[in-house]
């Protein structure tokens, strides 16, 4: 699906640059693990105040996390000068978050001029976060704990 | 679409503790303004690391505030000795979430046995949160920022 | 949500002629009941062939009124020599699609100049297509049975 | 994902039959090309009478191709006796589906008790419906025009 040559020879550079320009990222302990042509990973390690009432990884960090993949993704192919925007997006939840740390991957399935259309996964590392293996990753392994398919645009900077 | 009784009583004291349970919503400093049967409604004052790269609330916040307003919705009208997980959710941005603070009203459309649907609307309050009223809300006015609709499932405690 | 005067002083017949140009909706039977700016209801009567395997109508028969019914609501507020196109849409399916006919009825919410977003709602009306009103909406009464979240695009024509 | 033993051994002709029990599948033409274990692909040939307004296959068509493909992944994998409905489906239309014919292929990502969590993609083969390749499938290629994420449940029968 995605260019040989991305429009942005630094789009590596770029968009890592747009992930350090967001506190949100900051905040919740998110950061890049990989960058290539239309496809972003992001790392966060488990942290307790991210969770809901279960102990499990809060949806809205889950969401977080997939959005920014997806963005980035999508921000991988887009020119120089361009900024990206969410448009919307829609998350299954498959299982409980639950793990030692998670990773969000992310690839574009379209890349329009204006509207990229972007699907993301989310997976659990490690030892589930409450109580270990039971309602989470098993050591060493990932599960997958969530699906979005999102919308992207591009916009002038 | 609601029942003149929601089957527990103390419905509404049962979801302000949900909320209070989370620790994400601490993290994010989201508090419930209103609890009746079949609504809630979740404020949120600004924070500038809650931002994206542009200054505005980012889409896992506003997820994150949207989502748990449609749980809380869907708890209310469960009976007692439930808990509540997000099945899916979808949302969609209409207008950058710039504003001083921002409130979540969710209603429930669908009450099932186990499946709920709940639509939420994520409203800007007070000035634009980067550079006043051109982006975002005027001073006492409310605009609307984003649309979620999403399925909850009860789960028994 | 929407202007006072839209655009498009024949946004009306524009509208009409717009679902008479579809072939599909002459296969399903599907006409507008009516058309204001910003809003559209579209009706279908039930028939045998549009069901799944319970005789209720089919999600697909489903999602082609209420896609049409959002896409025709952007209509009405797109200027002259527009057309529209689906970016996405997402459906909650409430309850068995049951009735002798269909209506659905969907609004703008934000009308941009590329994209609008647009909620829809089915209802269904009459006995119940199978076995009376059990499963379905009572005579004289109507009753919910899937909501849409659309996203649609301006082209020029 | 998928369990090497599918828990109804005759899930193949079950699945079938289940296809050929939909009223609307023949309206349109559709048909099952290919049944495996939590894999489905339906294919249906372009007929004008299932166009929208520019000749393309109409979103409803393409959604009633997906969700069915969804629905008969999920349908694979449950035991003797099920029956399956549609939750919510949400549906990205990615490029004009145009082409002679098209083919769904689905994918279940979560087979759950209850809830099965199912990916799908149309593509469009052969020749563009109108006026040849420049919109649509060159010939012998297949071109992806839509995505679904959907979540179906199981149902006793």
């Amino acid at each position: 699906m995605n260019p040989v040559a991305p429009p942005n020879p630094d789009f590596a550079a770029a968009t890592r640059a747009l992930f350090a320009s967001q506190p949100l990222m900051g905040l919740l302990g998110a950061a890049p693990e990989n960058v290539s042509p239309g496809r972003v990973e992001l790392a966060l390690p488990y942290r307790a105040d991210l969770a809901q009432q279960d102990g499990f990884l809060h949806a809205g960090v889950v969401t977080a996390l997939l959005d920014n993949a997806c963005g980035g993704a999508a921000f991988t192919l887009m020119p120089p000068g361009s900024g990206v925007l969410s448009v919307e997006f829609k998350v299954n939840l498959l299982a409980p978050a639950a793990g030692s740390s998670f990773v969000a991957r992310a690839e574009v399935r379209r890349a329009g001029r204006t509207l990229s259309v972007c699907q993301g996964e989310l997976f659990a590392r490690g030892e589930g976060a409450k109580g270990g293996a039971k309602d989470g990753a098993k050591d060493g392994a990932e599960k997958l704990v969530a699906l979005m398919q999102a919308t992207m645009m591009r916009v002038e900077r």
